[in-house]
């Protein structure tokens, strides 16, 4: 029997659960019984943050990377700090609900509360039996390069346009998508008006060149990617050098091997870019997506 | 008694509701009653757009315009068309329910359908009293110039942006707001990298030279306003000049008075821009805001 999603929300801290634990501050509803009112601001203005947990065996991987990246979301929102602990226990109860399978993922969601009406904060997590990825992982995916519109200094000089924080505006992350399947390509790599590589709508890139790992420098708009941390972690524990730094959009071209990595779909090697063709190693792949899969 | 919100959700028209009259597939709900599951990419991705329309004792203005706009978003998102005659019904239905109120207005949603399960879209529209603009159309509003970060040809370049699309994903809409505060003001005008000015974040710019008007070409990645329109055809038939051309953000300085003009608040005078006081003509700008509240 496949297993059925489970959504679980969170009240929200406040006078009325001043003292409620946390267990007691949680519900668990059908994933098809809605959960989220007409003006919740997480859907009328995308005014929010999110994060995906990849779960294998029931055990979540990196929960610690993306609950501070959760927070440091939050904070560039200027969203109140999120109950850390509370996200903590409702992907766990969602996680116990979903039974024993294998892979899994969770998205748990944040956002500022009802429009015109209250600013107190509602939250969820939503936990479902992972896709079959094993076509990325091993096959390697075709993909595109794209402007993002904006030079590499932005977050700098913009911080308003919430470059690096993880929100739920994210309609031109799947905007790009569908550019990319009319170039017969599946994902995308944004690059910046003046020339510099960013990151894929939903993952990291990783670049290597001989015997050294690159991944652009997150202070420049990107965000720190918690899977590509993992695979950091990996490749300096395998005697690798690993090294966040701008990288022009030209040096795609001269890199040995790529890949987009993130929590869900792991690190993807590309066999295509802006139709041209790139090696994939299946073993080094396979060997990382094994760490990425067991890793806590 | 305080009039209370209503939510209306209507069912798409799928195989199952073939033939199904549009009056059938509309339900009345309680404005907190949660009516969105978890996973719909309106919430989880921002994916999908809106129309916001004021309602003046019970007749909605602007309706065609906000129809062909709500029809132009979807085409530019890729969505399946929206059922307009759906859409209108939901808001008549909301307002018979809201009652003898003066001014309301409905704001509606439409969206991709649910992540990971199905791509028929979700819609629904929101109907309320509208908050009382009275200081903010008669005293004016202190605005200052915010860089959106692109060029002024992004949205010919780069489509996938959705410039000019009315979407779901308005976190930086609201993020330049909390900006706005902290400079002591409490609305925006995006200009763009190569200097030129674009719009509010939920707003038409209006700028008067003598006895020409002037409002920022559509073309390049500015949404068309729907009280902006009803403004021109106000300010036409009273002999004055109406033009759209590019404008300079030192043009700006020029003016001899600026509005923000959208359908809820409609005309907001500019008092303060950047720190330089501009003057308001309340007469003039209570003429235009007469028309734009009592025109179907």
């Amino acid at each position: 029997m496949p297993a059925t999603p489970v959504v679980v929300t969170i009240s929200q801290p406040d006078l009325a659960h001043a003292g409620v634990p946390v267990a007691d501050r949680l519900r668990v509803h059908p994933f098809d019984h809605p959960v989220v009112d007409a003006m919740n601001l997480g859907i009328t203005r995308g005014d929010g943050i999110f994060e995906t947990v990849g779960i294998h065996r029931g055990r979540v991987q990196g929960v610690e990377e993306h609950l501070a990246r959760f927070a440091r979301s939050a904070a560039m929102l200027e969203l109140p700090e999120p109950d850390l602990e509370a996200f903590r226990a409702a992907v766990d109860l969602g996680v116990s609900h979903l039974g024993d399978v294998e892979d899994a993922y969770c998205k748990y969601v944040y956002t500022r509360g009802i429009e015109s009406r209250s600013f107190e904060p509602t939250g969820y997590a939503f936990i479902d039996v992972n896709p079959d990825w094993t076509r990325e992982r091993t096959e390697g995916i075709a993909a595109v390069t794209l402007t993002r519109g904006y030079p590499l200094d932005i977050a700098q000089r913009a911080p308003w346009l919430l470059q690096g924080a993880k929100t739920l505006s994210y309609a031109v992350n799947r905007a790009v998508l569908r550019e990319a399947a009319r170039r017969d390509a599946e994902d995308v790599i944004f690059t910046t008006t003046d020339g510099y590589v960013l990151e894929g709508p939903t993952s990291t890139l990783l670049l290597r060149f001989g015997d050294e790992f690159v991944t652009p420098t997150p202070e420049h708009g990107v965000l720190v990617g918690t899977a590509q941390l993992g695979a950091f972690e990996y490749l300096a524990s395998h005697g690798h050098r690993t090294t966040y730094r701008d990288v022009r959009v030209e040096e795609l071209a001269e890199a040995d091997q790529l890949w987009l990595t993130n929590s869900q779909r792991l690190a993807a090697p590309l066999r295509r870019l802006d139709g041209r063709e790139f090696p994939v190693d299946r073993t080094f792949t396979a060997g990382l997506n094994t760490f990425l899969r067991v890793r806590s």
